[in-house]
């Protein structure tokens, strides 16, 4: 199921590859569909959101029930499993504390000459929350999109996601949604749905950023519609990387391994240990626990495609090798696990120790979950407050401040050919 | 030239409108082109590279003379005016000082039962810029794309721009290159050049991320290549609004409006006044100073198609105008410009009083001139250094911490059918 293999050379660049050709390539007439549905939902508003919905989704759906209302997640809370419940408010409460701490404040300064330069911060308007149907509707994504929004200042925050065939929503989404604080959930999804956020339809609101996981059409549309609206970074199959040196336990990182291989079958599941001892027992354990998961073959399937289990010399290559496949989820269980995040440079989520598994971060620990996937860990960041928020730069010169620069100002101008730009100095001097 | 209108009901979206509507229509074919020239780069690397480059730009260009050499930029200093030279270390001083401001720390938080969160910030390790040539090669554009990645850390920055037909590069683009600190210059342009930097050749090293302004080609390269890189955001063309009480000076007003109107014919300037009389006089102003004006054409043209002045009944009404068109630029030129700056919610970049004028902040107050245009303030901020950096989020539990949760991270899991994924938080409860 799964090898064990010493790093050399030869294979140091296979996992990197491996990784990153997981990501489809997109077809030509994926890109044309979308923009048509774009084009379409653009200019003929609801009419065209609803033909789209209830072509791919559901045919319950019209402009009248698109809109999830008060009684339908009313209803959800009814059925569903009140520990679930308190579990989702656990989470909501950790994850709000820590996104709280990525709040950014407004600063000025002052130079000689009484000049002030400063930034401001404010919160988007609106966002809108892309939320999978089917069997990746995630609860715990809809909390990780919503909150640091919330946490941000954002006023609306609107969710589409699709409809079953009956035209109803799966109500763990509805209640985890309401537990946030969404504030208009829509039934709608797919190209048609990221076309209403972007342009506005007679039932759904135009916002100012997208963000959420989707299908292939979903991260098209949403490609597309980035610069008339903002979006968040495009997630592709997820990943975890594990180091371990000899104090590793193997029946934890064998399990933790799984947590990640299950997810789907382009998942990618690796240990780097130094300790090729350690290396046997868990692949062993990997063998062992599989057996009792109900997910078994889509974790055989990830774990034979895209794991490893790869024995290194010592734990300055474990983490050259982390830095180079940059992994969505990083597990250091060594010694002193502390002692290496100086020299962790790219990974979205970083779990240090033996009782920090990935699955406590996916939903309790308080981090963000949305985490940059396929090595854009080397320039994306986790989801968090920064992504809810811009910024202006502001300047104030007096006459003197500006007195002293201006023929510099003038200079640069004239360079560039812009004279229009040097003449409104120049009346300021004349 | 231009049209003094008062602001009503009927005529409150046209403004908006009409700036968004600026954007070209994406053609298909243009679509289609561009993926081409991205997969022939990306397997051809070099030989595609050059190819195009010989099509497009310069028969002279070829692998061994891509790069610029240390010569070049020597013989650059020794063609280029000392002033200029002067100026723009000037400007780097002063752009310098701002972005260092931006620099964001790491921070980490503990809870109870030794639990311990945080976040760290890294820079880039490598960052393309891609500069445009011809007539809209500016040196300070090099300077504001740089400078934050400078001051970010970023060990390495690439800058890429066409060459003229005859192999060269603008000499004062190649000054404040060196002067910014760029590591590496190449002579490419185009989705070529983007497809270089997204993927890499045998030439151009690949990079973590690619800002920088460039024609349609280059902004759908960009779009095209997000994700398997990052990029800036897509630059739109170019708008100042100006906000005036009776105490705004004409002169200067009218200077302002037409320094951003020559940028080019899709520019706009709109002045949002409570005077009417002021209105008046900036009309006057306009028509007698866009006579002496090198780029008269364009800036009639840009007035005329995308200007406006505007007569409000009170400031409130123009700061609300300020909000809904999310100006690139805004003026305030009121009796106290600060009393104004927390109504001010969606502006690239607010220039105070008199003595601010946009081209100050275009080379040399310190904030970066590279903007969200066409009302994408709504969403996006200035180029900063947040935009060379990027984040790790990490986690620490004891096994206290984590017996507290265990039953809510197994619920969620169990919820979500991630059984794998409660798999691993109960083996280190067996």
């Amino acid at each position: 199921m799964i090898d064990i293999v010493r790093l050399d050379e030869n294979n140091k660049s296979y996992y990197v590859e491996n990784l990153k050709n997981r990501a489809e390539a997109v077809q030509r007439d994926v890109i044309i569909s979308v923009e048509n549905i774009l084009d379409d939902v653009r200019q003929n508003g609801d009419i065209a959101l609803i033909k789209y919905t209830n072509k791919f989704d559901s045919e319950n759906i019209n402009s009248q029930n698109v809109k999830v209302t008060v009684d339908e997640i009313k209803k959800a809370y009814e059925v569903v499993d009140k520990k679930f419940i308190d579990a989702i408010k656990l989470a909501k409460e950790n994850i709000w504390f820590y996104h709280e701490k990525q709040k950014q404040k407004a600063w000025m300064t002052t130079k000689e000459d009484g000049i002030i330069l400063g930034q401001q911060v404010r919160a988007l308007e609106s966002v809108g929350i892309y939320v999978p149907g089917g069997t990746a509707a995630y609860p715990s994504s809809v909390l990780m999109n919503t909150i640091p929004a919330k946490v941000a200042g954002v006023r609306k925050v609107v969710m589409v996601t699709p409809p079953s065939e009956d035209g109803s929503i799966n109500p763990n989404i509805l209640v985890a949604a309401d537990i946030a604080k969404v504030d208009e959930i829509y039934k709608a999804g797919g190209a048609q749905a990221v076309a209403a956020l972007a342009y506005g339809t007679e039932s759904i609101p135009k916002v100012d950023k997208i963000v959420g996981p989707g299908n292939i059409y979903v991260a098209m549309a949403k490609r597309s519609v980035y610069g008339f609206v903002d979006i968040d970074m495009i997630a592709g199959p997820s990943e975890i990387l594990v180091i371990a040196d000899k104090t590793g336990d193997a029946k934890y990182i064998a399990a933790d391994l799984m947590s990640q291989a299950e997810h789907d079958i382009l998942a990618s599941s690796i240990l780097v240990t130094t300790s090729q001892e350690l290396a046997k027992k868990v692949k062993e354990e990997l063998e062992k626990q599989v057996q009792c998961l109900e997910r078994k073959d889509i974790i055989l399937s990830s774990l034979k495609n895209y794991g490893g289990i790869i024995v290194v010399d010592n734990i300055k290559e474990a983490i050259e090798m982390a830095n180079i496949i940059a992994p969505e989820h990083l597990e250091v269980m060594v010694d002193e696990p502390f002692l290496l995040l100086g020299e962790i440079k790219n990974a979205g989520s970083i779990f240090l120790g033996k009782y920090s598994p990935e699955p406590l971060g996916d939903y309790i620990a308080g981090p963000n979950h949305v985490l940059p996937t396929s090595g854009s860990a080397k320039f994306f960041s986790p989801l968090s407050v920064d992504d809810y928020i811009k910024k202006s730069s502001f300047i104030y010169y007096s006459q003197q401040g500006l007195a002293k620069v201006k023929d510099e100002v003038v200079t640069i101008a004239e360079t560039e050919g812009l004279t229009a730009h040097a003449n409104s100095i120049k009346v300021r001097f004349q």
